[in-house]
């Protein structure tokens, strides 16, 4: 494997094998498995889940990881081509994505989105031009628009609570948060539940509807997958018969890159925390995810949070089991 | 072991016991006794000996750690339960210590005191506010009134350099410092010294008393063990045939989270800096400890701190390898 | 290896014997060579390819590191001699050295040039300040006029460009930066490539001589190994017949420690940025060098750097390797 830069790039055959994987080396340690091995990890936006599990993953292989922010470097790392450097910054990033690269097996790259132009963050502008720069296997730790580390951890954690792939039903749901947020998770998390097969509902408000190209790009996936894709803006009908729902908030792709006229448009909209009421014609056992950090009294009510439909927790204990996988492929552990 | 969180919850011959694993350890390193192990290290107050010993400790056994602390999340981390997040705040504590926690095979969490209120810090409530929250073995890497792997060092420390333990004279002493600093290490310092049967004399200024039940506590534990506490502001008296006196300063107890009044009270106290006029009717090798950081010329003379009587470095070292016991004992290394 | 603080103190032998070392570990892993050991990392200054690629070397072997910087202590850490430190600083050197160290098999130490006055500087005052107070091995991550490890890494790149020794031709090139750099770099560089037996021209405008005991010192290296050493502010001439320029940007020593003065001087100088033109009487395939981090258009032009001369990146990651065997002999990973 060169790069785990995109769910969507692997059969569902070859994810079903990565999970299993996961569940093998969560059942059986391997911790000879990537012996002297580094991975490199650049985070150009700050991080929790992923740098503690990254840096869990490699150790419970036998390997080794380093960090490298921005703030590390001396007066920060530009990135702009062809610019004249007399500014502030000492070190530009076509020096040091190949350095860094350089003293790791593989390398982990996370950069959000610019969030001033759509297309720029659709195109992946920033993120191809750093992987263009190596030969270094990569893994996305979250672009302008994927996070598939994320989506293969919610693709087992899906698995694990037993959660029907054809005729299950899975609700995207936008929700109330006080800031404009990347698209990368809905993005990811719609082609990931549609690449399973299952029936999938984009619940939002209007103004925030997902990019047409996003949409078309699920539809096909689902499409040969055996399941579907609608979008709404009615929540009963959304959670009709919902096997789960994950909860995002996302920018306004109305007013993508407007703060102020996102900010308008959102707080019309508080009323988005998902709450039990939402479950009442849901299936009894349907589950809460979020890929976190989560809002509490903002994004959702403290008692879903807190009660048996949440499964954000072995949710984000499964980022570091599907990232094992990815690095034990990548990495040779596999022999 | 589940949890390290208290040294009061250890009998003489279990430390007795960890001490010797440190030592075995020390003198014959087992690389592999914890290989492909994780270790959570969670600091919600700053550190720099714990920070370094931890890590050093893990990597010495074979495994790793990853190291977690509030700027690494997005706007840092919200405590108070219920709370509607819509602040800066974007990551509650209740996600963030489970998920944290389930990337290691044990955390450790440090969390200063609040100091506003002496009953809440005596009750650990923040503490025990997370650790309530997971099923993960814990270690307290300093909590609002205890520090246990301090202590586990400090009794080998009064080993490594013969200092008697029945009919051995342990004076812990107030110091000078410009602020007002957490109970912590006093309260962990007075039980071990007890718990390991010394006679405890306690010299601080009046206001500066430490709380009833911490002595009250401690002198059950003397009691038990042979030995003795006492409490003064007799600087003469307290230091007579003293085998080693423990400086540390403290906030007053009289003005608990008043800071005007304890500064008040404090600025009188500027000749509280130990020194060898001190030593003058103690044991003649009576030594100096001290947990670190230390101020010198305000806590502490540097002839003091850089003369022989000063064991503050090798003290500082018995941190890691205390640590190597427990780490070893809690992760399954003894087998 | 008790110090590896300067490349001066070792021989031609031992020096290609650590670069063999080098090789043989990049070429034919030893992930057991130093098994639960422990490299102490203290950055006094900001780093980048030093905290990345010595974590990565203690990883490949087998071993673990862990890094500590000024912030991660309670208000920094205190330098100064003798002071009553009733400031903000709550730790002493005095400690925090011997305390590090004692964790680790070895300890790494990063601190930057005060800049204030060059006799104090070239007399590494605070460096070794530092270093008397420990017994354990150290390396030198840079200090006020050393760099070691990149000038093992640099004589290895050489030797890997099939750079001639004996009549190769090495420039050292002042370069234009906004800002007053340290010596330490074009210090250790110069010894470097006499050592090597090169002959070496610095080429610097007027006040940016390099220190008379280190072009003595030097000459005398580059004597004892057949080479040379001159000094000019004439590009042409420096420039003819080169194998290898090596840019790098420094401080005036004419106004050491005066900014305003070197400021005025180093405004005239912008024409100082290595481009194609600088090659036209150099040896066609003349390389180019530089420590990194480098300021794109400033420093040198950017098709220079992106095109065939420029070999910065096999060189930055020699840091790795040959830090590798440095740390290899140091800890006893040869046996």
């Amino acid at each position: 494997m060169k790069a785990f830069n995109d769910l969507a790039d692997f059969s569902t055959d070859e994810i079903r094998e990565l999970i299993a994987l996961a569940d093998r080396l969560d059942a059986h340690p391997e911790p000879d498995a990537l012996k002297g091995k580094v991975l490199s990890l650049l985070f150009l936006s700050p991080s929790l889940r992923t740098l503690a599990s990254f840096q869990a993953a490699m150790t419970r292989l036998g390997g080794g990881s380093f960090v490298i922010s921005p703030e590390m470097s001396i007066h920060g790392i530009e990135s702009r081509p062809g610019i004249v450097m007399d500014g502030a910054a000492a070190e530009h990033i076509r020096e040091a994505i190949p350095v860094i690269a350089s003293y790791g097996d593989a390398i982990g790259i996370r950069a959000f989105a610019e969030r001033k132009n759509l297309e720029h963050d659709m195109a992946e502008v920033e993120f191809h031009s750093m992987t263009e720069l190596i030969d270094t296997p990569y893994i996305n730790m979250e672009s302008a628009m994927n996070h598939p580390c994320q989506s293969l951890a919610d693709w087992k954690t899906l698995d694990d609570f037993a959660i029907p792939a054809n005729d299950g039903k899975f609700v995207l749901s936008w929700a109330y948060h006080p800031m404009a947020l990347p698209l990368a998770v809905p993005a990811a998390t719609l082609h990931m539940a549609a690449h399973r097969g299952m029936d999938v509902t984009v619940l939002r408000p209007e103004g925030f509807e997902l990019p047409d190209p996003l949409m078309k790009k699920a539809a096909a996936a689902a499409d040969a997958a055996g399941g579907s894709i609608t979008e709404t803006d009615d929540r009963t009908a959304a959670m009709q018969d919902a096997h789960v729902i994950y909860a995002k908030s996302w920018s306004s792709t109305r007013h993508y890159g407007d703060r102020l006229a996102d900010q308008k448009l959102r707080e019309e909209l508080l009323d988005w925390c998902v709450d039990e009421p939402w479950f009442d014609n849901a299936k009894d056992d349907c589950r809460f995810m979020h890929c976190l950090p989560v809002r509490r009294g903002v994004v959702v009510a403290d008692s879903i949070l807190d009660g048996p439909r949440s499964v954000v927790i072995p949710e984000a204990r499964n980022r570091m089991l599907a990232q094992m996988a990815v690095l034990h492929q990548m990495l040779g552990g596999s022999r």
